[in-house]
């Protein structure tokens, strides 16, 4: 693949970071590395703590949400009884509930892919939920998730906002009333630092002491002195970080109505992707065509969703770039 | 603590990373950070193919020696047979066994510390033995790793060479004809990097094959693009690295002999630390001593090792320092 391909199937950000980021790497003394990195990510862990209005002891932070996920899957979903989660969402869910030996079970999806809450009520050892979920892009009402917390007190339920930079509303501040939620978000999108590995939690004191004594069983530093550098200068500019949002968002409903107009069906994501079937087209075929010109998306082969595609937004420029090609391809 | 508190507890090294490591930071663009880092870290690791004259198949990198020998516990410790390893050794090896519900046994330690490689021999779910051993710095034989590996062809011996770089002879080269022998080793030590996280493993492709299928369902991208490209850099500067070493082992065996002068007894240590007790000294009221008087040191509470205190090598001027007070100390 040449320079020119137009990667649209990671959900990178086509933005660079904050100013600030490279401003910090660059601040760095190479001499303070032969030292340890903070053991808790202290600093990290305070600017999100400030950012989000909660209690430091109510933050956790990670190699990536990835890693934050699996040690939560660890340290909270210990019941016999299976962890629920949507027939289609994030792909790892399974994956990690295998590694540590936790029976699950995928409840399925309303109408256009829709959650119904009503189905993770309870007789559970644990729920996650990805909110916007994966890859449909479909956000929870705030009401739904104050339900779905309600309706399991007795086990943990997590909330996965690795995609609610875009337009969705956290659930981080309501880790202050509901002591089973875990909140996870990562600074791979909405913050374009998906190249420095930051993932964070949010809840309870206690349930955060839980998932540092799980790190401290696996690997006591996981974020490095650059990255959780980085990371402060990230969320020291929230002007920065809420106009490249808005930017995305904006780009992704001009292309949601390009090719709504071109007849397509897309559901009607937050998330920074689009999520898009067309009734003529096969779905597969469209990939291989586009990567034939150089453009990037997302197949899933699973049962379902064997239709859609999704496209990660990108620059205004790409996507001009994305219609044209699928506006020739559909002539 | 001030600012002059000598850090000689934690096993860091006191002198700067090399050059091209803070020119590889230097050299980050922030706008690449927005994608993800590569999977497998594929240039670091060629970098430690070529550094150590291996196949690329036979290097795994990940998240410090911590992550790393954490995911070949989990990768090659499967057996209803216990895990072996030392009495004295690493104190994470029987968490992570714990974490992962593996049994294991400690394996008494002979005379002066000494590993006697014949109570390893068969009959074991895996071995893992630290050369040099920590805390005693101890390293074993080329000739008794080599009968290890041979009387234990049914399990995974796992090297682990936190502290090799200061006198020890490396195992990596042995993974060509041992196929069930995993060297581990860090950045953090011999390599000034402890703030970057980066751990890597030789063996045969087999078991990297093993335990990339294990990262692969924690956490995919355990490196970050930053830290990749300094440890790249690092491996690039070898005059930088030896000469290092050498002045570390030197100021160790300069201390050593000035310790033993005044009446210590002091392991032969191959590592970045000296393993010392005397005859009339209460261990723990030296290292707070020490530590009132601005020399941080490490005490370990485990039984047969309590008259000892580990002291990480520092700078000539930090080591005259601790010898200045010791001395200062038994008057």
């Amino acid at each position: 693949m040449g320079r020119d391909v137009i990667k649209l199937n990671a959900n990178e950000n086509p933005y660079p970071p904050a100013p600030g980021v490279e401003a910090a790497i660059r601040g760095v003394q190479a001499e303070a590395l032969r030292k340890y990195p903070q053991i808790d990510s202290t600093d990290l862990r305070q600017a999100l703590a400030d950012y989000h209005g909660l209690a430091s002891g109510s933050v956790f932070a990670g190699n990536g949400s990835d890693e934050v996920l699996a040690f939560a899957f660890r340290a909270f979903f210990n019941s016999s009884l299976p962890v629920l989660f949507p027939e289609i969402t994030y792909s790892f869910y399974p994956v990690w509930c295998r590694v540590f030996g936790i029976p699950y079970r995928r409840v399925p999806l309303a109408e256009g892919f829709r959650i119904d809450v009503a189905g993770y009520a309870g007789g559970n050892g644990g729920v996650v939920i990805a909110n916007p979920n994966a890859p449909t892009g479909l956000c929870l009402e705030r009401g739904q998730i104050e339900g779905l917390l309600r309706a399991n007190s007795g086990s943990v339920v997590i909330i996965d906002e690795a995609y609610i930079d875009f337009g969705g509303l956290s659930s981080a501040g309501l880790t202050e009333r509901h002591e089973n939620l875990l909140v996870t978000q990562t600074f791979s999108k909405g913050r374009s630092l998906a190249g420095l590995r930051i993932g964070a939690a949010f809840g309870s004191p206690e349930l955060i002491r839980t998932l540092d004594a799980v790190k401290n069983s696996f690997n006591s530093y996981p974020i490095d002195s650059v990255a959780a550098a980085a990371g402060v200068a990230s969320l020291s500019d929230e002007a920065y970080f809420k106009k490249r949002a808005r930017q995305i968002a904006a780009t992704r409903e001009r292309a949601r109505e390009a090719l709504e107009g071109m007849g397509f069906y897309a559901t009607k994501s937050e998330a920074n992707f689009l999520f898009v079937s067309h009734p003529g087209v096969d779905a597969v075929a469209l990939q291989a065509y586009l990567k034939e010109n150089g453009v990037l998306v997302r197949h899933f082969s699973q049962r379902g969703i064997e239709r859609f595609l999704r496209i990660s937004v990108g620059t205004e420029v790409q996507m001009d770039r994305l219609l044209a090609l699928i506006e020739k391809y559909l002539q």
